[in-house]
């Protein structure tokens, strides 16, 4: 069961209090690629250019990770540069250039047109909805968004909404999204605008799943040190769906595993600067973090 | 196995997205004692003032709550009088008058000396201390703080926290207590300063408890809509104590179930302003919630 993912690929600086790092492999496509690179066979679609360093291709190859679908344009790569704050909760972003990102339109190939599951990471909705329409008939689609998109084209956001199963946002997009202050009707209130099932990333603070069966609540997995939250989200949402994917299910109990499946390479994610942890990460690390998962919880 | 609470007793004016309340029972003792008392026989020491009015009485003693340890002093009850934003997360504190709560000096009775389990809500550490050397021989002593203690009285403080078994504080005086910037880390320090259990509250986010065996990690329960989360803390502090005094146990299996407790209660008390929510909610319903948050963090 093959994953398409649809998203942006990045060279990111990081600035956080454990020290810095430049020209590092970033952007939502390839941070899920790689958490789901995991559990099931990854198709990221998205563009990288020039300067792109080959090492980064050859360590999402590496994965197992399909990167025909990463296309290299003539131009600069989408650069992001952020300093996290002492507490590692706040972050500035001191740069954002798109580059070839700007005139990113995804095309897909028939082997990603013909995947079972799809995540489309935040970009604009317009692609995202293109993305859907290009796809053959996938049994499971989610997406991410972000404050911009919510503020500047909520037509085609929630044009978004009505085409896809599930929704992966953080609780201030919910509640922006919805003009609500609680976070569960936040939840209610997407789930009536399309998507049966809606996830609310809250960090740290772990996630809320909401689906027809009620409300499935998961901690984030206390870390006695966090290096670099970027790419946490896009880990979530990728370790998510690749456990859907090697499933092959999406009951309810099949969507608390993949949520605590999020969660835990999510966890990883955030232990060394960008993508690194995942360099060295066994699979049976996942597992073992997994059944931790049990025991954090279990009373 | 009988529960002694030592803390403030106060009148409250309270005002919030959804309405306001005047002269409504309040006060970490008060909030404790209710939520205790769903569990076992409790005994708060505390001080009213005149005006402190007989009906709040009658409320705490048809709650089976022993209120002959409330003092009636000559002098104003101690009032608070706060504010929440929308968002409830946040609010401003508009008044503190502390009245007859200035010169509390609690003292024991027989009866409150020879109590097995201890609860020293949040007052001055001083104070504290003083009603733990009048105990004959407890077997579990909690205590709750605030950040104005650990600023003005830390010495005072850390003896405190070396003579009890259990630290009950919310994230930020827990981080701000061991000047770290890691919840994990913050605990661990806490733990090597006396309690053998410290428990981080997060408010919305749940609770952390750190015992020798490990993490436990519990949901907040999520609720559509909340009225009023004042004395959210001290509920849940007053449940996690009931919950251990009536199992007579403090394995990490009872300390397990006795967070969920304490969450399950301080989930009622924000449905309403004030105690009010426990003016008529009956044990049946607290047994149905801690099943429903089996439910909720079962995968």
């Amino acid at each position: 069961m093959s994953l398409l993912v649809v998203g942006s690929v990045a060279l990111d600086h990081v600035e956080a209090p454990a020290g810095s790092i430049e020209d590092a492999l970033g952007g939502a496509a390839c941070y899920a690629a790689v958490a789901a690179s995991y559990f099931t066979r990854v198709h990221p679609v998205g563009v990288a250019g020039h300067d792109f360093p080959q090492a980064h291709l050859d360590f999402l190859a590496a994965k197992g990770i399909d990167v025909s679908g990463i296309e290299r344009a003539d131009g600069p790569t989408f650069r992001w540069r952020g300093r996290y704050h002492e507490s590692l909760n706040r972050r500035d972003t001191l740069l954002t250039e798109l580059g070839v990102f700007e005139h990113f339109e995804p095309k897909l190939s028939d082997a990603q047109r013909a995947c079972d599951w799809v995540f489309l990471a935040n970009i604009h909705p317009g692609l995202q909805l293109g993305v859907v329409e290009q796809t053959a008939s996938p049994r499971f689609v989610a997406m991410d968004s972000m404050n911009l998109w919510i503020d500047t084209t909520r037509a085609e956001l929630l044009e978004v909404l009505r085409r896809v199963d599930c929704a992966v946002l953080n609780d201030e997009e919910a509640l922006q999204l919805t003009e609500e202050s609680n976070l569960v009707r936040a939840a209610e209130g997407i789930r009536e605008l399309g998507p049966s099932t809606v996830i609310i990333k809250r960090g740290e603070h772990g996630a809320l799943l909401f689906d027809a069966e009620g409300i499935f609540a998961a901690p984030a997995f206390p870390l006695r040190e966090v290096v670099d939250p970027t790419g946490a989200g896009d880990c979530f949402a990728g370790g998510f769906m690749g456990s859907l994917a090697r499933e092959g299910a999406t009951d309810a109990g099949a969507l608390r595993r993949a949520v605590v499946h999020g969660s835990t390479v999510a966890s990883f994610c955030v232990e060394r600067f960008s993508l690194d942890r995942f360099r060295d990460l066994e699979a049976a690390e996942i597992d073992a973090r997994f059944a931790a998962f049990r025991e954090l919880t279990r009373f």
